[in-house]
């Protein structure tokens, strides 16, 4: 209700902040004997750690987590797994040129209309560190859904304008944007070099996809798998737009060029991007996330003060200038959260 | 869980296929004392009738819904809402054409795969007739939402690629396309016969938008109000992709052009779409939904049987060419729901 | 949220007052492929119909019930199930004696303090007829049970103070209040005479039990298959107490009386009503709930008007004077929802 | 879904297990603004603690609570409140005597059923050592329940069958039985020694009463107050019955006997707990919960090993005799809950 869960049978719940101790989650509804420790999940979590690239902050997070209930001798028991990471570097710094400013593009403004108060030393809830929870959950929950022979896929496809293609064989992270084509990586790097250069930031689009992925996942009505997938992806911080398949453009082909084909074992074509009528058919799954250019940027902003006088901001300091490519494993966790909620909903039909 | 379900605190069931006796809905946590009738509720069901222009049906549904519980001497009385709309016009058909196969681009398949069973006779609850349950409950949310000065306004803003512009005072019935730009209607015109002489269909883009809706709304991480619109959204059958604000636009701007400045009484611009770090800001709410070419055509389509051989299919009959503009409404109603439910949640804090 | 909803995965969603159109429901997660049909449902709302017995209000309501979707070629189809029950005999009658007034035991002034307006005709969504569509529900999901090889008996145990036997064997409908011991009839017989000459009614005490239940139903911690039943149960109008297995008699018990031992094959007494740790054992399932006398009766009593001034109300009329037949299907159907959707998402850990 | 969330706005999530490295939890929903810090909720966990009586374990548990996240300069901040009790004194022991054994009256049966494997070292979330985080959770709500003038009670009123009185202005920590009724003590006394000299163990019934709650609290059907607080005592391991007002007697009273009159300014009695048709009436909100004697006991019982061989243990060491008092602010704890989310759901209302 308050929204710090996410999932029916397969749920996560999370908790923390970029400023307090710690941030951490549970994680309910894992079947039991599913090899788990905290390697599979640190893994993961280390692919979302600043300081990776020119695009990253340099602030050292080490994001080193620790499994507190759920597993006996290395397998989950099928009980609530606790999980937790500390927050580390949290300099004594001085908040008086944030404190009482609503920063543009950021939910301080929102924050404080919604609750009355909040942390003005980072974003409370809003900041993007509370993402490591999701990590942490989805790497619980890709480790279920290899023991069911399915496997998941996240790349960033698009970062400032330029376009990338999807490689499912590629080793996204030998380059610092998590980028399956290599030829783009040059010309993003250039892209990245003016705009840090100016003070700005850029935007993306991040593709994910999942493999070998059953048929009949997904409920109808209200609780269709793209419907779910939609609400995962925009669930997290800075993405403002997500699309199945062949997304929006599949408002601008005719029928006859959108409907995907059948043939004996299978599909001719995969605009449908693996669901339909909200349900998978077995195709590949494919999503897109539009991630909007990070807000805080080292150039002066008009905004206001909290008392409402109209003031100007600029932001500088340890900042990503793109979100990309620490969302990437983010986004991959949120699928693979939808994924396993979905198959095990499916399969208590027996 | 079975996805029949939205919402928590305002919160409406459904039931119904459209081969049955009729569909339904049951909507609870409507707070008391809202003047409500069955007119209120038909108005906006008439808006999603078929028969109404060239792009529509010809098929009969009168779409008559009866209240049957939770209103008292023409109030609601703050407890479940039932309400029923019978089915009309299921002339005693020959299924035998698609009784055995899986229609391109419809859930005929993954129904199959899910169930084991389906009822060939439409698509079950994947038709598109399961939207007149959403509608009248988004009536419904619509009429608490003007007790609190909050109006909805709804807009096809693309149709075949050809866009048209966005007016929130315009009065979109006086065309057949839900268009709020009149230029462009003669352009959909002139499309819309070309593609049907042609057996195809149509898809297009709709935008819908919230105005008053209060600061505040929505919950950090998770349900977010930008992942509840989109999971909203795109929960409506033949939605393939939603943008909040600038959406996909925003992936491609830099920071400094992305973000919303403040001054003294508001912000200078709305990229944001209304909403920041998930929460509503006070301005505009705006969401937008790909909405992908009807799948039934009258063209030769390559599929399979029920039993896995390789055939032809032809569709025709009394199809839409395009779910526009009959998901207007549908898509109107969702975001009513949403910001329902957000606004009673956010009212608990008191 | 707002509390017409009970289940999770197989989940039942109500509305309907007793004094409006009809009352009815929607039943979500039924497993496919399950025979059901209207008569299967009328049959268990025959047994909670007025009219049948000396304890028992005279009014006719022929409760007859309509499937409105979910089925196909009886069987159901996987999808949501809707039924509805009109209501008949709703003679025009004059409510002024009762129009303003509050009855002592009823929810008429708790239902004005939480939503400032009532439905003064009856006790709106507090009136015992709402236990129609518990009663529906639990039929469809009995018929899953079966399939399973599970089954379930209630019996009413105890009236007035005057205690029965439970009998798995015993045809309860052979006499009036639902009693599985013969001896007793007469005895209950005899008190419910003078009961009713004196204007007064009875509570008493009804005993549920599934036989068959697999071991491993229930969750731990906060959805405990006791919790879930004392839920159900107490979610029944005129229930005051439930208790599981020897229940408060555990209380006065030392632990070497109370642990049930276990020899191979099974266990040596039921102490525990088939629940371990909140987890189903494989035994049989018991529980019993208090039910207090009906509040309506034909006498004087003291009580307040809507307006605050003290007046006598006497309250003759068509009134049962115990709950007792009647509520016993609805406390059966309460159980095997619970049982149901515990079996299935038990299953959903594969 | 897997039983580890408690609530809908004021949502608790809990995990941990007694031999893992510790417990703890989340708080959702929690309005801002609350004074809140550690020492509150070390205040109520200080009166789970082991150690505290002659019916106690001598086991030493400093239960140490440490708040993680939703918390700002001394006051909630609106957002998830994460908190974290670590596990101490887990000397390593030889669990070879229970490893391969289903303890008579325990979980461990029905834990191996569900999910094929478990801790046994412990009883895993079965262990009564999961409730600490019920009682920092119910902390937190008592700390909410406060600001509105809401203030609860709860007393152990039997134990081994000698009854007590309950009284709201005794300090029930004066003896370790959290009895309100200082006559009965010395009874208590002598049976608890008795008992503990047979290796045997008692149960008891414990009263939680619930000060100054306005009326409207709780939802018509299925939510009603008294089913939520029914499943809120009965999900606490131990509790085998749960009872509202009168409870049980209510079965053997006339209905003109148990209505409780009404005249100006409130009622006449309080049979019903104050609560009507599952609704609060402003009335002193008076359940009790029936708690089974510990299981564990140091005397020879007949039971079986995983492997089906019949066996005899006899389970001597650090155990309590009684549940009580050690549970009482548990119990307390889930009626807070149970209220400050039925709280914020009528105020969600307006």
């Amino acid at each position: 209700m308050s929204g710090d869960s996410f999932g029916r049978i397969f749920k996560v719940t999370t908790f923390g902040e970029s400023h307090g101790p710690g941030l951490g989650g549970i994680v309910e509804g894992c079947p039991s004997g599913i090899d788990l420790d905290e390697d599979v999940i640190q893994k993961e979590l280390d692919k979302r750690k600043p300081g990776q690239g020119p695009a990253s902050t340099k602030r050292k997070e080490s994001d080193k987590v620790r499994i507190l209930s759920g597993i006996f001798e290395g397998k989950t028991t099928g009980t609530a797994i606790g999980f937790y990471i500390p927050n580390e570097d949290q300099r004594s710094r001085d908040y008086s040129r944030i404190k009482d400013v609503f920063r543009p593009g950021h939910g301080d403004i929102t924050y404080n209309a919604k609750y009355g108060v909040r942390d003005y030393r980072g974003g409370g809830r809003s900041s993007g560190r509370e993402t490591v929870s999701r990590v942490a959950a989805g790497a619980i929950a890709q480790e279920f859904l290899k023991t069911q022979g399915i496997t998941l896929k996240a790349c960033c496809v698009e970062l400032g304008g330029i376009r990338a293609g999807f490689n499912a064989d590629a080793d996204i992270y030998d380059n610092p944007y998590a980028c399956a084509d290599p030829e783009v990586v040059p010309q993003w790097d250039k892209l990245v070099k003016e705009v840090r250069k100016n003070g700005d930031s850029l935007g993306g689009i991040v593709e994910v996809r999942a493999y070998n992925v059953p048929a009949g996942l997904g409920e109808p009505v209200f609780d269709k798998l793209d419907a779910r997938i939609a609400c995962a992806l925009m669930s997290v911080g800075a993405v403002k737009g997500v699309e199945i398949g062949n997304g929006f453009e599949a408002a601008r082909l005719r029928g006859s060029e959108n409907n995907d084909s059948m043939v004996k074992g299978g599909f001719l074509s995969n605009n449908a991007g693996g669901i339909l009528a909200g349900i998978s058919s077995g195709q590949t799954i494919i999503a897109r996330a539009a991630v909007k250019p990070i807000p805080s940027i080292a150039r002066d902003q008009q905004t206001v003060s909290v008392n409402g006088e109209e003031i100007k901001i600029n932001i500088g300091g340890r900042h990503d200038i793109s979100a990309i490519p620490r969302i990437v494993p983010v986004l991959k966790a949120m699928l693979a959260l939808v994924l396993t909620d979905m198959f095990l909903i499916q399969r208590s039909r027996g």
